[in-house]
């Protein structure tokens, strides 16, 4: 195993700089070996070079048993840090493996909202365990954390944050900052209240730094700032932090009071997992998990499929209609999958700009009608284009123009149905309340399958036979 | 026009909290009103309550008519920032219709970063006069940053940075902040920097800010940070971000060398577009935005429908194989679009996890036998499961079980291909050094499309007829 090393050549640092980031699978083989061999000094050795967030993504990616075995030799090292990281599935697996009291020491070292995030997972005798052990201040501030509801700014906010009075002064802060010995680390902004503990004003370490000591922090606080409510959406926390470059942010009760901080690497990670849950949902999965099992997967996706059946269900009965006329042309089965594959093509086109724009805000009412406008103009000249090619080529290959024909316009019909419907399902779930990602697919495919088969094989009944 | 008020009734204030993050359709409308009737004192009261980056979003949902118009009435009004945050399509737009001196002023105001990036979009005129107007230091330092390639560390970080040797004292280092004029705003990391520049520790400045003024700078560093070289791609740099929970990081050149910093906002935007990139392109569309036209969206799209319209051809051949058995029962034409949607779906659902493992890392070369040989058993436990679903329906249906169990023996064996193609072809693709977002989907439905119509049919033939 060998390390990056600056001295390399240059070459041999481009090929090293290829894998900078990610866990080197040598030192995951090394590891496990040196687990299962119950060789805790090897094991440490190599733990000890190991970031927490990679030593988490290492106990996701070994197997169930390898986890264990890791679990029980070396739980007692396992950084509260690393439990945060963990993807749900796995950090289930190693609450149940580790030592209640290695959770309740890793609860007391653990910011507020690192704790709330770990007790949700436990069960509720885990989690009176672990609240009892800790500091009534910071048992009453998670206590309340967990009241507020999941994937909120309430719980994803920390407890730690600094606040000050807008009449101190740049030196006053400084002396607070310096008496007190459990600043939150790191923080960005101090936060400015006024007396009922309303923020007033945010200012920014850098600039507090760059000021001299008699300067008040009222006069150079940014009043212009952003305050988030407890109840807030986690999704429209991201969007804030990402959308106005926040870097923290004070959050607020019902009365405008300052109880918590959220930090920009708690967005980040949200905005992460926000863009994940979009992508799982377009691509017909649910919330899973790479480390989870066969069983679990299967269930898992198995009513996506159920409703692709039911569409696909549909489809085949409206080739069903058309049976005769199949039996009198069998050309017609061999292209109609074209028509109906084109549809659902450019259907998942449009549908797809249409979920990214709804989840980024940039498809509003100020040009939803626009886009709508476009998406149809696309679809049919799409669909013109293809028919062309599709009808030409049909027409020279069966020597049948007529049936070139049918299928050209099917095929205009079809990609403008889709261009149609791609915009209007997702834009219309999204009105509905519902999550465009998660369903918009379905119902797309069941239009363009439907209406591809009807008009192909329509306009053949008619026009053919 | 109403303001959320934090005086109203919970009820009220729920209801605009739920948009509180949407640019108000109302508020736009109305400025275009105003630009349009040219009053420039009506649109300038309106845009006043505005972020920058909501006035970005506003010009990107308006027509090209009215930005035109708003750029006319208000172009010395728009804010440098305001630039960065638009899109490129509409960044374009306003930079030609915008009075260049406004374009040399903005550049001047802007974090070289950011310069950088509007730069990258000027023609070479436009470039030179830009840089020629800015001072000599940023000229040099932003022409070197425009050499590193796109998307690299090197165009994404600033030159703005705060350093110090590590004998310096806190009380040095404060001193000296508050003697520089010109510090970046905000940084949340003081880089300690050897006698050759080589950064060799980062310090919080909340950590400063807590320590006594002779502490030594040196003694409270973080020696183990993290440095990014500046040909880093942007989505290592976001990788690293999020996984580390950096906030700000140094980058180096091949020297080892400081040369700039990213910060966290910097990434985040990274981190999204590189979602939204996947996003895009596992639903079959490149690189476009929302205020891209027609014949753009149709032009770039057209590619992807055209690849479809091959794979479409191809499965139409492996039907027209098996023409006259189609012809003896037509019933087969009407169940094996089922076989071949199903098929499609089991491998994207497949492909859409595996995509997204290897753009999180989460899939590797330690996981990579034990995730393939999971999706194998996820293919074949689905595939048995709706083979006796469908198998059981169209036996009853067809009064005709012979049919109803070579349909469930095809969608057995096209749902356990569809599982294994959907894990190999991303995975090959990424080991081939391509991105597997980008291509999966064609070759996937290439593979489930061929093997469920020719499992199907070629069964059929082979036992039916």
């Amino acid at each position: 195993m060998t390390e990056p090393d600056s001295t390399e050549t240059t070459d041999l640092r481009e090929d090293a700089r290829d894998d900078e980031y990610a866990l080197d699978p040598e030192i995951v083989a090394a590891l496990v070996e040196a687990v299962e061999s119950h060789d805790r000094v090897a094991a440490l050795a190599l733990l000890e070079d190991l970031h927490n967030a990679d030593i988490a993504d290492l106990l996701e990616q070994i197997t169930s048993e390898e986890r264990r075995a890791f679990v029980e030799l070396l739980g007692a090292e396992i950084a509260p840090d690393v439990l945060t990281e963990l993807e749900e599935g796995v950090r289930d697996e190693v609450l149940k493996v580790l030592d209640p009291g290695l959770i309740v020491e890793a609860a007391r070292e653990l910011d507020t909202d690192d704790v709330v995030y770990l007790l949700s997972d436990l069960d509720e005798a885990q989690r009176k365990e672990v609240l009892d052990a800790l500091e009534p201040a910071d048992r009453a501030a998670i206590s309340q954390s967990l009241t507020y509801p999941e994937y909120s700014a309430g719980r994803l906010m920390q407890r730690e944050l600094v606040k000050a009075p807008p009449f101190w002064t740049v030196g006053q802060m400084i002396d607070f900052m310096r008496a007190s010995d459990d600043l939150p680390e790191p923080f960005y902004d101090v936060i400015l209240v006024d007396p009922s503990a309303r923020p007033i004003g945010t200012i920014p370490l850098s600039r507090i730094m760059g000021m001299s000591r008699p300067v008040t922090l009222g006069s150079i606080m940014e009043e212009d700032f952003r305050t988030l409510h407890v109840e807030d959406s986690q999704e429209d926390v991201a969007y804030a932090f990402n959308q106005y470059h926040l870097v923290s942010a004070p959050v607020v009760d019902d009365d405008g009071r300052l109880v918590g901080m959220i930090t920009i690497d708690d967005a980040m990670t949200v905005l992460d997992e926000e863009a994940e849950e979009d992508i799982l949902r377009l691509g017909g999965v649910g919330d899973e998990e790479i480390s989870d099992r066969v069983w679990e997967i299967t269930r898992r996706r198995f009513p996506w499929l159920a409703a692709n059946l039911l569409t696909a269900i549909l489809a085949s009965a409206v080739i069903a209609i058309f049976d005769s006329t199949i039996a009198d042309v069998v050309a017609l089965a061999v292209l109609m999958p074209i028509v109906a594959s084109m549809g659902g093509n450019a259907a998942t086109q449009t549908m797809t700009v249409a979920v990214r724009a709804l989840a980024t805000r940039d498809l509003t009412p100020t040009n939803a009608f626009r886009i709508i406008g476009r998406e149809t103009m696309v679809g049919f000249a799409n669909g013109v284009a293809f028919a062309v090619l599709i009808g030409v080529a049909a027409g020279l290959f069966y020597s049948d123009w007529t049936l070139g024909s049918v299928l050209a316009a099917a095929m205009v019909i079809n990609m403008l149905v889709a261009g149609v419907a791609g915009i209007l399902i997702p834009i219309g779930l999204d009105r509905l309340g519902a999550d465009p990602a998660l369903a918009s697919g379905v119902f797309v495919t069941t239009v363009t399958d439907v209406v591809g088969f009807f008009a192909f094989l329509g306009l053949a009944a008619a026009i053919l036979v």
